[in-house]
């Protein structure tokens, strides 16, 4: 709904020519006085308006009755008046020929129904007039770069802008303030601090487009609460990674609690947690769960990383430090390698004779008498495979330490090699000659390998090769009106997209489902199959093992009987191979409201809700990206065989992943799910074999099936069952 | 080793009447010129002597020219020479009558095997003059509270020490000095400051003990890297415990490369880290991961909580915070709960009427105009019972908030209702007027909630009544030589102990076999029964569902000439029922060489180990912490009986485990391990049946069994199989 017009206005309203404040202040810490002041304050040189009718001047500037009577449509209005003033400045607004107004005011969809109406008329005004609207409840656009603060957070008063590579957009105001605060405390510029508040209008995935084309930026920090344009955001994450910058993104709303609260904030609708981790990852957007993880990485993101391996050498004047960093990697999945034989030499001859040589490296008290030791001990890491990823850490420094000596070596190394270095000490004052020096710095060892693990797997992240879209027609469900296809219809949709389907005869007489069993040759199952039956088996028309004439009549006739006792539709009998696998597995495909086609894989069995056990993944994704996630599944040790087993097919399970995948995106949204469950898995080579299909129609205007259950689009966990 | 004899000489040490410095510097920054200086520099009021023969005054104090000319037998010695010299100095030390000689120097266990062999021998020169040894490689012991300052730390330089009631107690002088300097930094007063290092004689738990009698000491923090004396520390838990002092500690080497640091840090004995876990739940020990969940957590700890209830109330004045914390109380297991209507009426009242009267309590922009809302709100939350946990989240502040006001109506709301009062801002700024006022605050929502949920849940844990060890007779194990009981044996101590034991027969002959399998009525499983055969399924002689004459007798002969053929003793053949159950569990237990009797509780079945499922013991403990550790468990959500299914016999389990504990702890440490698996658990009123056991002696001088594995101890992992 945002992609087709004006993204040129919100460009604009970053870089306006003129800026007008309607309800202007001579005030400069209300509301509309603020950004009159940080406007002048903050070297904004294009014109400024103020707007009010009881004033001639504010803050030593003319002042305007009226939208009216301004020289020239501003390319950005502040809306700062309250109440029904504001849908009349809006009109006003529109009616001038301003390209953007940002709506200050609160009051609005945050209050409940009545204000979500009022901010959708706004946005209707303005859409009409070809304006864009930020807010309402927006704390306003501050572009450090050229002045243009048209905001009106205190923090700017607290703690001096520096323009910067960093980009804020956040739906919340003061979200955007205290991620303000967190970077320039720690002496990191920030270009942008964009605050969209009840987006009527203007997204954070909107303005997220917009920063990602300013070649200054080189790190963007995104607050959500809700997303409902990821289309939107997937372009700007695309340039983005084309451009190398990273997009960290804070998504509140994870929890049932965290949701509500999120509702109740902003009135808008939420999104199902995991498919939003699964959209994020599909972008190579990395999510952080708060701000600090943000603000700790900034430094790192900002530097880059020249190397994408996980490979860890600690190096510390502290042998606790060594152990509790060792810790640490095992519990990130950091790999402390071994040194090359030559390396732990050259570190021997660098250091006292009894130093530990292997990594992580302890310096024990060589540093105190010989300040070079440092210096000598990385050049000898120069060289070595192990080390992608360096952590100097100094937990004990002060009196009878060379800090100057030990940050310039340290930088000389970083500099010669290229390599990713952190340094860690307990005393602020011990960083600063490395941070003078450019590099990056930690008050902890943990808060460094936190960083050090997250950019480099978000570097990875975003260097992996996106994924094209799949080959092949599109798929078209066969005409019916109920929500569900049948088996039969379900199975064959599958079989056309060369998903593994268990052999099987569609039987409308007893002599066809007899013959049926002759040919498939071994038990059957025997189900009755109808598009108003997607719980047959609840109804007691699955019949597993017939393996005799008696058998199959029996099951035949009790399948006939039961569905003309139920009066449902007439689709056959399925005669069906029993088919044994290794272990089950069930794979689904829904189509989320926001997001589009996501793919469930998961563990199967009885307990496959009581014990979930699953991944999601947001299509298009090929086999290899499948295997990674099926890797993290707890089911996954199994994959390799144990206790003398055969390894799983897991190429055929992700072959099928893939082919489930291109299911839901051939068929153009017309699929409201699919659900694979079981899929028998078996040993390598022997393939997967699906066992049971049940798809569901899109809904348009259908019934409801004869099972009750009506025609709502399915949560993932209903999906699994 | 270390509970017998000299507490008094440690607690002196703490507290000495006189000091003498070995190797005593002129140069204040040198090793043996630091004690010198910090004890005048702090305060130190009793006798110093430094001995140094190249000198006869240091730093202004008379120098003397050997121990043996000190007028006093000083209570405390700083050993701070090198090399050669220290073997000599201590037993100048032991010779004069020394109380305390502190090492100071290096180069001992931490450079291998002969290091460890010398502090072992200094250990012993030690002994047997009764003098106690501190180190080597110690940093020293440091008092605040007397200016007792035996310590080299730089740290102390850096930053001011203040009296105050932390003790640090650590393996590590550089971990011990990186918290100091992180508790003053908040400005948090430490008392003591004592670091072990090689813990040749002193150990941390005998210093924590120390500590512990000192009664302004209200916490206590830890670190570790190896613990080996754990009576010495459950012993300083338990007093703790009776005086309310919370104990954190940080073990490190949680991981394989922290246990391989840790070992070429000090050369110690590495600790099974679930074992870990567990003892130190059991002595209600806190442990975190890094120095900062210490320090974070400090202030709350200090201020003590009066409700131990998990009931959170959220107040923010950004919507955003609101949403941030409702998840992370979600992530942390911490009620948000509904508030009552009046609390809500009440809260309306206070605050603009469009904003959310529901928890999380948003204030939306009600501060700027009103600086008593805050109060306000506090005062309608007092009366509701929803709140035990308060947390006020105020991101946004500056210029227009009235923030003494703030922090006042906060204070008077703690002094009122003694409920447990956290802050939280990004500006420190706006924490000051908090801080002057004795509230606990925090730079991060989530450094607030992890700190809340920590020290409510450790507090819990302290209150939590221990439990007292088990009744029952001794349990004596049949004679042997072997290191395994025979299964038939291992079911009698397990019958004998009133566990759940299938009914079985041993059976010496073919018309036994029958005549059990008639009276059993119904399939049995017939099993050959040796002490030499532990493993007895690897060599195919168990048989199951034997339900036919044929059959039975075809197994007994099976096992028979089995047994033959391998030429194990003859122990008879089991015969015994068929079992079913719900679901397999295994419950084991064994003698840990440190912690001594640990329990184990897993789900069971064939890839145990594979997926493994497991929680920890340390026994004394009853069914009702079995039940809450069991509730941790992937498998928990089967016991209530998911899709239609009875719930299982959870108690009868409980009830199995608590028995286990009682045989390991009432065998007096002659089983090394017990091994019930499967233990088929039923429906609720059905009990559990345990189908095999199998009993491993402690070893004293064995021979190896047929199988082929030694009669070493089993871990824990070995342990499930």
């Amino acid at each position: 709904m945002h992609m087709d017009t004006r993204p040129d206005s919100l460009a604009a309203a970053l870089a306006p020519k003129s800026v007008a404040i309607i309800g202007a202040s001579d005030n400069p810490d209300k509301v509309g006085g603020r950004p009159v002041d940080y406007l002048r304050r903050f070297g904004y040189a294009g014109n400024i308006y103020p707007v009010n009718p009881t004033r001639s001047v504010v803050q030593g500037l003319p002042c305007y009755p009226d939208v009216a009577s301004l020289p020239e449509a501003p390319d950005l209005a502040i809306v700062a008046v309250a109440g029904a003033a504001v849908a009349t400045t809006v009109r006003a607004c529109a009616a001038r020929g301003v390209r953007t107004a940002i709506i200050l005011s609160s009051g609005f969809g945050e209050t409940g129904e009545d204000g979500l109406q009022q901010q959708a008329e706004l946005a209707q005004v303005a859409a009409r007039a070809g304006m864009r609207l930020v807010g309402p409840n927006s704390q306003g656009l501050a572009n450090f770069s050229n002045g243009a603060v048209a905001n009106f957070s205190t923090m700017f008063t607290q703690l001096a802008p520096q323009d910067g590579p960093v980009a804020i957009v956040s739906q919340s105001g003061a979200t955007s303030a205290a991620l303000y605060t967190l970077l320039r405390e720690r002496g990191v510029g920030v270009r942008y601090v964009l605050a969209t508040g009840n987006e009527a209008d203007t997204t954070v995935s909107e303005l997220a487009q917009v920063v990602t084309e300013d070649p200054a930026i080189k790190l963007i920090v995104l607050y959500m609460e809700s997303l409902q344009d990821p289309e939107v955001l997937a372009a700007a994450a695309a340039q983005a990674r084309r451009k190398g910058i990273p997009i960290v993104m804070l998504k509140a709303g994870r929890s049932a609690s965290g949701m509500a609260a999120a509702q109740s904030h902003t009135g808008a609708l939420v999104n199902e947690d995991g498919v939003v981790d699964a959209f994020l990852h599909r972008h190579a957007i990395w999510r952080v769960a708060d701000p600090a993880s943000i603000v700790n990485v900034a430094e790192l993101y900002l530097k880059g990383m020249r190397s994408l391996g996980r490979g860890l050498v600690v190096v510390s004047n502290s042998g606790s430090s060594c152990v509790m960093c060792a810790d640490m990697a095992d519990e990130l999945g950091l790999q402390l390698g071994e040194l090359a034989s030559s390396t732990r030499e050259r570190i021997k001859e660098a250091l006292a004779s009894f130093a530990t040589c292997s990594n992580p490296i302890d310096l024990t008290t060589a540093l105190l008498g010989n300040s070079g030791a440092l210096g000598g001990v990385l050049r000898a890491l120069g060289e070595d495979p192990a080390g992608d990823l360096y952590l100097i850490s100094l937990p004990v420094a002060g009196a009878g330490y060379d800090l100057e000596r030990l940050a310039e070596d340290t930088a000389a190394f970083e500099a010669a090699t290229g390599k990713t270095v952190v340094v860690t000490a307990t005393l602020a004052s011990a960083l600063a000659p490395f941070r003078r020096r450019g590099l990056v710095t930690f008050a902890s060892e943990r808060q460094a390998m936190l960083a050090l693990d997250q950019a480099s797997r978000h570097f990875a992240l975003m260097h992996a090769a996106p994924p094209a879209a799949p080959d092949g027609e599109g798929i078209v469900l066969p005409e019916g009106a109920a929500p569900f296809l049948s088996e039969a219809d379900s199975l064959a949709v599958a079989t056309s997209a060369g998903l593994p389907v268990a052999a099987y005869w569609v039987c409308h007489d007893v002599d066809q489902a007899l013959a049926a069993w002759r040919q498939l040759g071994g038990a059957v199952a025997v189900k009755a199959c109808s598009e108003a039956l997607p719980h047959k088996s609840e109804y007691g028309l699955v019949f597993l093992n017939a393996n005799s004439e008696d058998a199959v009549r029996s099951a035949f006739e009790s399948c006939r009987d039961g569905m003309a006792t139920l009066g449902v539709p007439w689709g056959g009998v399925i005669v069906a191979r029993m088919e044994r696998g290794r272990r089950e597995f069930a794979i689904g495909g829904k189509t989320d409201p926001v997001f589009g086609p996501v793919i469930m894989v998961s563990d199967g069995g009885k307990y496959i809700e009581a014990m979930p056990d699953f991944c999601l993944l947001v299509p298009p994704f090929d086999a290899a990206e499948v295997r990674t996630a099926l890797s993290r599944l707890r089911v996954a040790p199994l994959f390799a065989g144990v206790r003398g087993e055969a390894p799983m097919d897991v190429t055929a399970l992700c072959d099928a992943v893939v082919a489930v995948a291109a299911v839901m995106q051939r068929s153009g949204g017309e699929i409201a799910s699919i659900d694979l469950n079981p899929v028998m898995v078996r040993s390598e080579g022997e393939g997967v074999v699906i066992v049971d299909a049940l798809i569901e129609r899109q809904p348009h205007a259908h019934s409801v099936s004869v099972s009750g259950s009506a025609h709502a689009t399915k949560t993932v966990e209903e999906m699994k069952s």
